[in-house]
C-alpha cells in the first residue's frame, strides 16, 4: 500500500515512522505547504510542495492528511477527496456532521473512499461508546481525558499578555473516576470531572498574580474547572515539559436482568507517551482499511465506525480466527 | 426484528431478558429440547419444542443459539445455519476454524448469514486484542481473566469423589497485571498471571485431606497454578457464591516513534455481575447487526471482526456520527 503524507508536522512525522513498523504500507511522499527544500523528513522520504500533488493520482493509494483541524482540514479533506483515496484526524467534534457532508460529496463525485475523524478521540474512544452502549443499553457513558496536555489550552494561555511559554495539562478526578467505576452512576459537574494544571514562562517583569487571574477567569477554558497555575523558568519547561503524553478513560455501567439487577462496568483506558504518534498509528490502520474497502468499490466518506475491524489488519481472516478471535 | 432463542439456559433467560432493553426486538418464541410444558420462562414467552423450529423460518429473523460450546453448539449451529440466520458464543478458542469452516459452508447452501463467537472472550476481547495490534504494531498481548467463576474448572472438582458442591474463582494476580501495565513487557508462567480460589461443600465423613490433594495435583486444571481449597457449608456456597459474576482485562503495550521511544498502554476491562447476561447483549447487537448484513445481501459465516461497528446500533449513521463520534 503507497502512502501519501500531506503536511509535515507532529502528525505527519507520527506516519512517517509509523510506517517502518508497518512492512505492507510504503511512503510515495510528503507534501507541505512550505519550501520543500526547507523540510527534512526523519527517513529521508522526498519532499514535495503541496501544488505537485495532482501529479501523484496513480502513485498514492490513501493519502493521510496531517493538518490540523481548526483551520487547515475543513478545506483540505474535501478539496483532495475528489482525487485520492483520504483519511484524516478531524477532531472537533461538533463540526463532525458538516465535514462529513462535504467530503461525502466530494468523494462521491471522483469514484473515491474517504475515511475523517481517525484517532482516539473521536476514533478509538468512540469506537468504544459505540460497543458498549450497543451491549448495555440501559446504562451511561462517562468520558475522562488525561492526564495529558492540551493544546488548545496551552495556546489560550500563550496568548495572555507577559506568557512567553505555557503548557497545560487535563487532569482526571480520581475520586470521581472511581465514583463512576463502582457503579453508582454518578451526576458530574465538569468541575468534578477534571482539573487544570498550567505551567507558565512569564517574561521578566511580568505582573504574575495578573496572570493567574486571567488564567483562572478565562470563561469556557479555566473558569468552570479547578485551575493550577505554577510558573517556572524556560529551562525547567523544556526539560519537564516537552513530552506530547495524553491519553484518558471511556467507561460504560450498565445494568442486565428482569430486575436489572446486575450491574456490569466497561472500561477502556490509553496512557500515550504521544499523542500524535498513536493517532498516526489509527491513522496507517484506517488507511490500510480504505484502500481493501476501496478496491471492493466502495465510495464516499466513511468513519471508524463504518469500519469492519479486520480490514484494519495485515492479516488474512483466516489468520485473524485462528490467533487473535 | 424477530428473534428466536434455541436453548434456554442461563444464556437464553439472558436474551429473553435483553430483548426488553432493545425495543427495536421482539421474541418470536423459545426452543427447547425438553418437554415444553416443562419450561417456564422469565416473561410468558410462548416455548416450543425443538423439532418444530421449521415452522418458523418465514417468523424469525436470527435465531439466537443459546447452547453450549462442548456438545451443543458443534452440532446445533451448522444444523440451523442452513434455514435460519443465527448467532451463537461459541467460545473453544482451538477449534473456532472448524467450527467457522462448517456454519459457513451451511450457510452458504441455504443463502442466509451466520455469525459465530460472539461474547467478550471470543468477541470484545478478540476486538480488543485486533483494534490494539493494528494501531500499535510493535507490541505486546496480554489477557487476564477474572474475577470470575469457571463453570468448567467447578464441574472439574465437582467429578471428584466425596464432593457435593464446588465453585472455582480464576483470580489474575494484581503483580502481574501491574507490571503489564508499566510497559515492562514481561514474560509470564501460567502460575504467574493467575491464582485459583476453589469453594468445596464436601459429603459429610469425607477425606478433606484427599480432595484437597486431588483438587492441586489436577494436570491441565490446577496443578500449574497455586491454588488455594476451603471447605463450606452448603448454605455458605448458597448465600456467597451463587452469582455467576466474571470479567478481566486485554492490555496491550506498544512502542512508537523512530527510536522507539514513546510507550503507550491501551487497557481494556470488563467487570460483570452476570457472564451469561453480558454475553446476552452482545448476542443481540451482533444479531441485530446479521440482519441488517444479511438485508444487504450478505451470506455465509461472519466473526465479530466483519462486522461494522455501526450496525451493532439501533441508531442511524447521522444520530451516531452527531452523538458518539
Amino acid at each position: 500500500m503507497r502512502l501519501g503524507i500531506y503536511g509535515y508536522g507532529n502528525l505527519g512525522r507520527g506516519v512517517e515512522s509509523a510506517v517502518l513498523q508497518n512492512p505492507d504500507t510504503e511512503l510515495a511522499g510528503v507534501f507541505t505547504r512550505r519550501s520543500p527544500e526547507k523540510v527534512k523528513t526523519l527517513t529521508g522520504v522526498p519532499v514535495y510542495h503541496a501544488s505537485e500533488i495532482g501529479q501523484f493520482t496513480d502513485r498514492i493509494d490513501v493519502l493521510i492528511l496531517c493538518g490540523g483541524s481548526a483551520t487547515d482540514l475543513p478545506g483540505m479533506t474535501p478539496a483532495l477527496a475528489e482525487r485520492f483515496c483520504v483519511v484524516d484526524s478531524f477532531d472537533t467534534h461538533a463540526n463532525i456532521p458538516a465535514h462529513f457532508a462535504r467530503v461525502d460529496e466530494a468523494a462521491k463525485r471522483g469514484g473515491k473512499l474517504a475515511l475523517i475523524s481517525a484517532g482516539w478521540d473521536p476514533g478509538m474512544f468512540s469506537l468504544n461508546r459505540l460497543y458498549a452502549s450497543a451491549i448495555l443499553p440501559e446504562g451511561k457513558d462517562y468520558t475522562f481525558w488525561g492526564r495529558g496536555v492540551s493544546q488548545g489550552h496551552s495556546d489560550a494561555i500563550r496568548r495572555i499578555e507577559g506568557v512567553r511559554d505555557a503548557r497545560q495539562y487535563t487532569v482526571p478526578v480520581e475520586a470521581a473516576l472511581e465514583a463512576v467505576r463502582s457503579g453508582a452512576n454518578p451526576e458530574l459537574s465538569v468541575r468534578q470531572k477534571h482539573t487544570r494544571e498550567c505551567y507558565v514562562v512569564a517574561e521578566e517583569g511580568a505582573d504574575l498574580a495578573r496572570i493567574e487571574r486571567e488564567i483562572k477567569t478565562m470563561p469556557n477554558y479555566f473558569a468552570d474547572y479547578d485551575t493550577t497555575v505554577t510558573f517556572i523558568s524556560e529551562e525547567e519547561m523544556r526539560e519537564n515539559h516537552s513530552k506530547l503524553n495524553h491519553g484518558g478513560f471511556v467507561i460504560r455501567t450498565g445494568v442486565t436482568g428482569l430486575g436489572k439487577q446486575n450491574r456490569h462496568v466497561i472500561e477502556y483506558s490509553l496512557k500515550l507517551d504521544s499523542n500524535p504518534e498513536f493517532t498516526s498509528g489509527a491513522l496507517v490502520a484506517f488507511a490500510r482499511a480504505i484502500d481493501k474497502m476501496y478496491r471492493r468499490g466502495e465510495t464516499g466518506c466513511r468513519t471508524v465506525f463504518d469500519v469492519a475491524p479486520a480490514d484494519l489488519s495485515p492479516l488474512s481472516g483466516e489468520e485473524l480466527r485462528a490467533h487473535l478471535l
